[in-house]
Order: C-alpha cells, then sequence, then structure tokens
C-alpha cells in the first residue's frame, strides 16, 4: 500500500479470481469457462471490428442493445451492456444502495456482492442459507434492502423456482431486486419475463459462460426504462465506452447463432448429469446442480485434500476457503471426456 | 431517474461524448480518433485472440504488462492496463482522493476529471488557465490537492515542459501528481522516465490516439509499485478482467511494430502543422497544439457558426458548451486530403 491510499478503501479486500497457474497444462475446471469454442459468428465478427479500432465504439451500443432487447421482448432503452456482468452488478450497487439502502445478499453466493458492497461503502446483510445450501424464500420477504440473488445461485447451483422469486420482488416493491443469472442457460427459470411487470426487478446476464464469451468481457442488465437510465448516468460518468468494438460486435454474432449456444448449453447439461451420476456412485455428496458446475464433497476425505490431489493430476478445480463450504469443491462441467477424466482420477483419489 | 436512484448520485451530470450521427457520412475530425487502421499486428493478434474468447483473460495481464514495462524500461509490477484510460483516471480519483483529500486540475481540461470527482465524491478546484491557455506551473506548486494534468492539455493542445512538471511534482512530495499523457506521441515532451524518481507520480497513457485502437478500449498507468499495487486494489475489488483478450492481444500487437505508430504520428503532425498554416492564412487564430487535434477561432465568426457550417458540409468538429472556450472548435487533425478538404470548407464559410 502507499502512503497515499485513500483510508476509504484501507479495509478493502479484493475478490480473488480463480487461478491460472502456468506451470503445466490443466483440465481447467476452476473458472466456469465453456469448454466450447465461442461461435464462428462471434468470432468473424470480432476480426471484422478488429479492422476499425481506429474509431471509438458507438457509446450507444445501438445494434447489440436492439439484438438483446428482441431476444427479451423488450425495447433497447430497457437494456444496457458492460464490461462483463461485473460492471453491471458494481452500477447497481452504485445506483441503488448508499449508506440509508443497505444491500442483502445470501451469505453463500458469488463472492463479488459483498466485495461491492464494501467498495461503495453499503452496509450488507449475508442471509444464512438452510443446512441443505437452498435459500429460504421468506428471508427475503418485505425487507429494508436492496437484495442481489444469483439465480442459480453460486456456488451451489441451486436455483428458484420463477414463482418463488416474484414473491421476493412483490413483497420489497420499494427496493431493486438484482437476479443475477449468468448460469441460467443451463435449466434455471428465467425471470426476464417479469421485467415489464415490476420496476424494482433488474436482471442481469453474461455472455461469459453459454456463450462461451467469457474472454470477451460482456454482460448487460434488463429492467424498466427508468432503472436502464439510472445505470447509464452512472456508466456516462465512469466509462461511456465501456465496452470495445470487437466484443460488442462478437455479442452481436453470437445472438444470431443461438442453435450453437444451445446445443453447447445441451451438451453441457449432459455431461453435468453424467458426471452427478458417476460422481455419486464414487460416493460423493452434492447439491442438484443447475450452473454449468457442481459442488461437491466426499464424506470422508477433506475439500482441501480433493483439491490438492485433484490438481496433482492435472485437474484444477476451485476451492473456497470459506469455513461455510471448505469441505466442497467447485468443479465446471466441461466436454464429456473431461468429465470422464475427473471420474477416473476422483475414483483414483477415494481408493487411496 | 428512477425513484430508486441513490441520492449520492443525483446531481451527477455525466460525460458527453462526441456525437457519432448516423444520418449521412461525415469526415469525422470530432473526436481525436487516428485516421490510420489499427498495426496489421494489432489486427491479426486481436483475431487470434478471437479464437480462444470462451477463456477469461488473464486478469495479471503478464505478457501486455512485460511489453509496456520494457517499453519505459521498468517492471511489469511498474504498470497497470485498464479498460481505457478513463478507468485508470478513475481507479486514481477513487485511490488517491476523497473528502479530505481533494484534487485539482485546470478550468479547461479533459471534461471528464470534474465527472469522476463528482462520482466519487471529491471537491475539487478547477484552477484557471492563463488568458493565453497555457497552464501557469506556479498554480501547482506546493497544494494541498491530488494533481491532474493533461500534458498535452486538451482541447488547448498547449503542453508543459518537463522540468515544469517536474517541478510541480517535487513540491507536491506528499500528493499524487497524475499526468495524463493521451496525447503525449504527437510532440510533447513525457515525464514517464521520472517515475522511478519519484513516488507521487503516475503517468496514464492511452492506444486510443496514436497507435489507432480507439475501439479496443485500452489504456494503461505507470507508477511506483506501491501507487500500482493501491490502483490493483481497486481494480481486483471492481473488475478482475478489466481489459477483454482480444484487445490485450491486439495491445502486445501494436507494441511490436513501434514503426508502424512512428510513420502514423509523423503524418499526423504533418498534417497538424499544414492545417494550422493554412487556417492561420483564413484569418484563423489558434493555439500551438501538440496533440492530434486543433483548437482555432475566427475573431469574426462565432465558434457555434462554424461548427454548423461544417457540419452542414459534412465535416464533424467538437464544440464545447462551456462558456471559457465557446468561440472554439476542436478539430481533430486527419490524413492530409481530410485537412484539405477542412481548409476548403473553411474558406468557403470565412468568405460567407
Amino acid at each position: 500500500m502507499s502512503r497515499f491510499f485513500t483510508n476509504k478503501h484501507s479495509t478493502l479486500t479484493p475478490y480473488t479470481p480463480g487461478e491460472q497457474p502456468r506451470d503445466k497444462k490443466y483440465i481447467k475446471l476452476n473458472t466456469n469457462e465453456s469448454p466450447f469454442p465461442p461461435s464462428p459468428c462471434a468470432i468473424q465478427a470480432a476480426s471484422e471490428a478488429a479492422k476499425n479500432l481506429q474509431l471509438y465504439p458507438d457509446p450507444t451500443y445501438k445494434a447489440l442493445h436492439e439484438e438483446i432487447a428482441a431476444y427479451h421482448g423488450l425495447t433497447p432503452e430497457e437494456v444496457l451492456v458492460t464490461n462483463g456482468s461485473d460492471e453491471i452488478l458494481n452500477f447497481a450497487f452504485m445506483a441503488f444502495c448508499d449508506k440509508e439502502h443497505p444491500a442483502a445478499f445470501p451469505n453463500i453466493t458469488y463472492g463479488f456482492y459483498s466485495v461491492f458492497a464494501t467498495l461503495n461503502h453499503v452496509p450488507y446483510t449475508e442471509i444464512p442459507l438452510k443446512p441443505d445450501f437452498t435459500v429460504e424464500p421468506l428471508d427475503y420477504k418485505s425487507t429494508a434492502d436492496t437484495l442481489f440473488l444469483a439465480n442459480p445461485n453460486a456456488p451451489t447451483g441451486l436455483a428458484l423456482t420463477v414463482s418463488e422469486i416474484e414473491e421476493i420482488i412483490k413483497s420489497n416493491p420499494n427496493r431493486v431486486v438484482v437476479v443475477d443469472e449468468a448460469y441460467i442457460d443451463f435449466g434455471g427459470e428465467t425471470v426476464a419475463p417479469l421485467v415489464r411487470k415490476y420496476d424494482n426487478l433488474l436482471v442481469t446476464r453474461t455472455f461469459s459462460k453459454s456463450r462461451s464469451m467469457a474472454g470477451a468481457r460482456l454482460g448487460y442488465g434488463i429492467g424498466c426504462k427508468a432503472l436502464i437510465s439510472d445505470l447509464n448516468t452512472v456508466k456516462y460518468s465512469t466509462n461511456p465506452y465501456n465496452v470495445n468494438s470487437m466484443s460488442a460486435a462478437a455479442g452481436l454474432g453470437v445472438m444470431k447463432d443461438e442453435a450453437y449456444t444451445e446445443k453447447n448449453c445441451r451438451a453441457i447439461i449432459e455431461a453435468r448429469e453424467y458426471a452427478k451420476a458417476e460422481l455419486k456412485a464414487l460416493g460423493f455428496e452434492m447439491t442438484d446442480s443447475l450452473g454449468n458446475f457442481l459442488f461437491v464433497r466426499h464424506p470422508k476425505i477433506k475439500g482441501a485434500k480433493i483439491y490438492k490431489a485433484l490438481r496433482k493430476r492435472g485437474i484444477l478445480v476451485r476451492h473456497f476457503n470459506s469455513i461455510l463450504i471448505s469441505e466442497y469443491n467447485r468443479i465446471t462441467v466441461g466436454t464429456m471426456a473431461e468429465m470422464q477424466a475427473l471420474t477416473d482420477a476422483l475414483a483414483d483419489i477415494v481408493k487411496e
């Protein structure tokens, strides 16, 4: 820390992204990336856009906003694209929370919510999950808080139903409810169709998972025009050209190739269910994840030990230090071949 | 504004980027873009990176940090790349300013500084330029403020010398001095070599201007390790993967093709000096800009009128509403052919 660093942020503990070791080639199941390359339409569109990089992007991202709006049956004024969905989540904390408007989210969820809250000096409550890691909807009814709900939740993969979330939205009419649907395309039920019904609902999405574009940093939010207008005020006060032209073009490209995304999602769901069955047969316990990841533990082997044993065998998974989930590992669902390699390695580890 | 928008930001007036009209084809001299396409090395590197978008970028941006560090004779720990230089400027406001550590900058400068200050609730002083639009170095000596100095300044194009800036840095040992060198490659003197000498100096740069990559959103800062470490704390609490993989690859590509950048800078300087002489011959007055833009007025024709007359003729320039500079237009230096078209149009307008 320099002697110039503001006291305001001196207690800030930054988010720790998944490790990216370079010592050898790993089967990388630690950051919930897609095992499939981006759509050829995305690659081509990005390569075309690269030729005109001397020009700033259109800061209104008209074409991409129109495409996303059409996908959800909305107008472009109800959409905002951002530099990854992390950016729209941070914008939501900036726009809808402050010292008098605290935030709340589950005590086990995407680790960045508490970082954004701290960064923005927003008081927050971490609401405990139930012992089976499910969210208790009643805990989120009639609160005084801006709510952040990952659905499916991370790293558990457990999802609420649309009607459960709708009850939460209805019971908090004077608070924004942010539903983070980063993992929605792998089996969860989206609340996107409720955007026109509730002016306090913001749904966030990412192109990083189902659309194979984690490297592009492209996310978005949909909500009523007034919410999106507030988020635009924050965006134009932060970085008007927040998304680069290549990622904007790639986003447009992949959205015109829905069949590709759907095929990949089906393959990932199939590999997930295969891995669930295989791991259960090996004695592992797990949540019924609807994400592109598994959340597993073995009743007899420590989580950290499994993490290390897999790493030794060239397979990277994500182990969280939090005491609440230290017995678990989050394992990204890759290709069927990668899931077979995982199963083989775990069979080996269990035998030891 | 929604009923949920925080009071904290209710007085925020966002930055207004240059217009991007789509009603017809314009000669676009309004956002200081390069008239030259990006380096073929940048295009190729970006296109290659597009093929692996399913993976997150390396959040440490190791290869790019090493290349930029080598360019400046520094180590990677003294460099931080960001989503455009707007992001590193915002990070600097977040890291080094607060209510007790106000900011100061010229009253005529990059319009985003005051927006960042307001966004971050940082009190700020706008120090008047001299009547000839030059910065008076004495005004920045021994202040109590974190200083933001665009050098060359925008939209005047006027630059301080290295020794003038060094005196400012020396006289403010307990305040960070941010020198925004967005336009440095068109003739100004860089203070980058002072980074090792002063722990309170942060130099920011962009790939948007001389490197023809405005669409990529790539900027960076260089400073002592402790300053960069603070900025990393902010980055990892905001958006760890802040730069997408394609822009990171393109940045690496263009840095390996310095001859291309240098050739383009020479052409822009030549076109600038040509345009200066032609416009002077038409009776225009201007600063001796060292940027890739001119800052001009005509003693007999209002700035807004010139802006509109050029627009009617298919040439877009930037007119600022600020009363201090409303008689002026900022005109991006394009190709020699574009400068000839500009001169022809202005000759016409002057005759009317």
